[in-house]
């Protein structure tokens, strides 16, 4: 019996990647070579990258949660090069084709996209979820997005600077209240989110931001037999008050990356129902002097929400 | 155009409970009348009642989670009183008649064993989930019968006492592991209890503790994309590793009271999947004297699972 | 002890409805009357009716599927009256508040969006759900708006009539095939309708018409691991390849009525994302002339979708 | 940047299979020889095998339902040659360590056994359920096994054969109603098999046997919310009610052979919670005239349920 190898053809195939668009994980290029195997990509072809390979055999990819994977080869996670260089080789099952409307720079705002879209589906997020987001950073932003292109009527963000809860504003969200870092009270916060959004209820909260407070206030916010989403990575330990959420069985959901978002995302891009260009506030070229101040922006900055490199 | 009020007569029937078996809110009895509207009961029948009246006209009546109405009646939470009087009044909807195999006492049982049946719905244990059980008190052995019955392949339990685990090994308890009550080292008792399993994963953690240090162990011992059922209600504030566990995808779900679990609570019973008996360790007449007694017995004792009267 | 029966204020307090809206079932109007126990409603009000009374004891009424209720008093099913007349009594519950924005035509017109509504939900569309509608009649025009509504990203529509297919191109579906009512091949018909829809594959069909021919079609034209939704009554002995569709794992649902319904139509049309106004072609008054003419019009027409009576 | 090939190692390290033990495609045997990349078996480890290979590409492999992946080249399929032959090579992913008390016939039991456990995965199969088996040909034997393993509390099973349905009876079933195989009334049928559960409810119906006449009768035996689950593959083309199954809500779900089983179907025979031994009705060498005899055997008879090999 010969051995059933024809699949693997082309998991070996691989491309050439031109003009990666994002430090790290977060890319999209032109393909310059395909492997034998590969028939639904060609030369030139425009494509957005997955950057994490999972095992294909374990429980969790089979399963259908390969995210959870535990031998996932994940893209700019040493001693794996992300893709900050001239030429990267990803196997094709994890690139993406762009359509025309969409530009490789909105293509490789699907990796951060994903995380929210990741989190929108564990929380069930849809029409008839008014959602809560803890923190307007770029995770936040774009769970943001996400959840408005989920169908979500309703959607308050809640963060420490005024700054960003402007930009939140600026990309839809219907209530955006400003709270200070270190409140002695949940319990008031909680009342003036819920006044902002006119007195609905909070069906599922998105926490973006990773701490005590924010999960307390989250958990104190959403509704009984409602989700509070994890999506922020923040502190280990966390003091919250877990056993008032959990007799009013408010679930607490974790998200890990993501998985099978790209093609959503796309999608989303290519409708207009999710506009990533505002998230995309520097551009920078390749040489070393701008590679520099590229980073030096990120760090610095409020401002600075995603960086791009055009190489 | 007439008022469409031909359900309500059914509503506002009612009939007489005799012998009410459990202090509280546990308890079954014999019915000695019912309203005009009840068809489906009659006097002469033993049943086992549910004691939550909720208002069935909410959100949560009307989508199936009738447990977290905010206007629920909940019998023997003041002013409403409970069972530990002669007669009783209850309508006839939340009246289980009961088989001829199954006692009254068993019937009582049904209340304690729906917390453990609840917990198993939401935590969806089945016959592809190993179980763990923190806590062998009288929550966490009806969580150990409920998981049995669901089918579970594996339970194991943890308990700070030997006796109560003692209990847990002879009702079915796969591995019952003796911890310390203030150990330092989580990471060390995950290790252990999935060495008492033999190296299995678990799937579904059941707290049935309530303390910052059984939640972080079932967060840790959990594998990722399972689940840890808050079941017990012990601290509010709980310090715990909530990031590690959301990484891994493992979700928190609460449960409160149950809903819908009389029928099969007593087609467990009527089965034999469950056996309640070992758990009634107690029985006291209702004198004066007896009812002092009982409490005490109960205040007292590590000993005491159940405790039942019999009126 | 006292009767738990303060829920059942509310119920029997009713209110009576003035200006009906629609014959039959399909109805809004403006508050008159409310009874005492009634607290969220008040006179003047305008509000949207849900039709059906159902009996809030039953397994189905318990478990959230309330639609299923074996008891269900249905409006304008005889010998209950429907709402041609001027004025009604209706339980509370059963009547939701307009928004200031929806009339109460567009009121009126909830009580056939939510036969989409409920398909669309039983069927999980949502904005990774590309879908096909069979039959482009008031039924499969709802289910179109709601498919949309939940965010499909491709609908398409299927019908024997030209006009009918340019109702529902405007009202925004992706692709509209016209198919001959007798096809010898169904094979081919499936063909055509994925070219249409650019080969994408079809994830979710909502058959609103009912004959063997279109669940047939239904059938082969969706995906494995899809849904057929029968939402069209039509014939009830249908000869189809139902094998061919279960070894595809394509699962066929059923949808009666609907269930917790209103609150999402209502946003829905709040918010824009529906818009049933196209839906009303024609409308009348009161007169024993006027309701004779309504009448004629519909049964002689194809050019009638909705016909709405203002008393 | 280096290719991820690290996971592709062990798809490709293969083993001998030893003593396979049935024709086809179900089969168990003793590991000769294994590839380098496998770890956790070796050479003398008893093993099931799962004989489909899927592309782990696809979006149904992705998704967790690699059943359905279009590119699955299955065992015992032309041109790929079946395991009755003294020597095989397999994936080792797909190969699963018998525990010592699971004998290698049984192990070979997994693949039908899995049909009937993904059955009952797919109609939701559980303590709360009662079923109803349609045929008791060895498919409904196995999903009347799989039912009680499931937790089914009770099982009725319909068949044309009273020889059939002794085995049933011999194998758990708690009714077995004999009917004809052209009855003029369905309704009639219908009636019967409620009387014989005593009147209960059929939560979910598996037809096993592929007719338009018993799937009829399951979809009018099936209650309202239920489902019917087409395991059976019979006739393509069918003439059933399915309107007024539609409008009670009674869905039905189709089974493709199967997906992630085999760890269940050992778990179930190592604790016995299924005992498929009764269903080995004949045991064969290898000879040429043992194999004639078997295949004569098999296709003769109804006493013949599994014909087993021995290598």
């Amino acid at each position: 019996m010969s051995l059933p190898e024809s699949s693997q053809e082309m998991r070996i195939a691989h491309f050439v990647v031109k003009e990666p668009m994002v430090i790290g994980h977060e890319c999209a290029g032109v393909i310059e070579e395909v492997g034998a195997g590969v028939k639904h990509l060609s030369a030139g072809d425009r494509v957005a990258l997955e950057p994490g390979v999972s095992c294909w055999r374990c429980r969790h990819c089979r399963g259908g949660r390969y995210n959870l994977c535990e031998d996932m080869k994940f893209f700019a996670t040493p001693p794996v090069h992300g893709s900050l260089a001239h030429q990267i080789v990803h196997p094709a099952d994890l690139c993406f084709k762009l359509p025309d409307n969409v530009s490789l720079e909105e293509g490789a705002m699907c990796e951060p996209l994903s995380v929210g879209v990741h989190a929108c589906r564990r929380a069930g997020v849809g029409p008839e979820t008014a959602v809560l987001v803890m923190g307007a950073g770029p995770i936040g932003l774009v769970a943001l997005l996400a959840a408005r292109a989920f169908g979500a009527p309703r959607v308050a963000i809640v963060d420490v600077d005024e700054h960003r809860l402007s930009v939140a504003r600026s990309l839809g969200a219907d209530a955006a209240v400003r709270v200070s870092p270190r409140p002695d009270d949940v319990g008031e916060e909680v009342e003036r989110i819920r006044a902002a959004l006119g007195g609905a209820e909070i069906d599922v909260t998105l926490d973006c931001a990773g701490f005590s407070k924010t999960v307390a206030t989250a958990l104190g916010a959403t509704r009984p037999g409602g989700k509070v989403c994890l999506v922020g990575m923040g502190h280990n330990e966390m003091t919250v008050p877990l056993t008032s959420a959990a007799i009013r069985e408010v679930d607490v959901v974790g998200v890990f990356r993501y998985k099978d978002t790209w093609p959503l995302c796309i999608e989303f891009l290519r409708s207009g129902k999710v506009d990533v260009k505002p998230l995309i506030t520097h551009r920078f070229g390749f040489s070393q002097r701008e590679v520099e101040e590229a980073f030096e922006v990120s760090a610095r900055g409020r401002d600075a929400i995603k960086v791009m490199f055009n190489l």
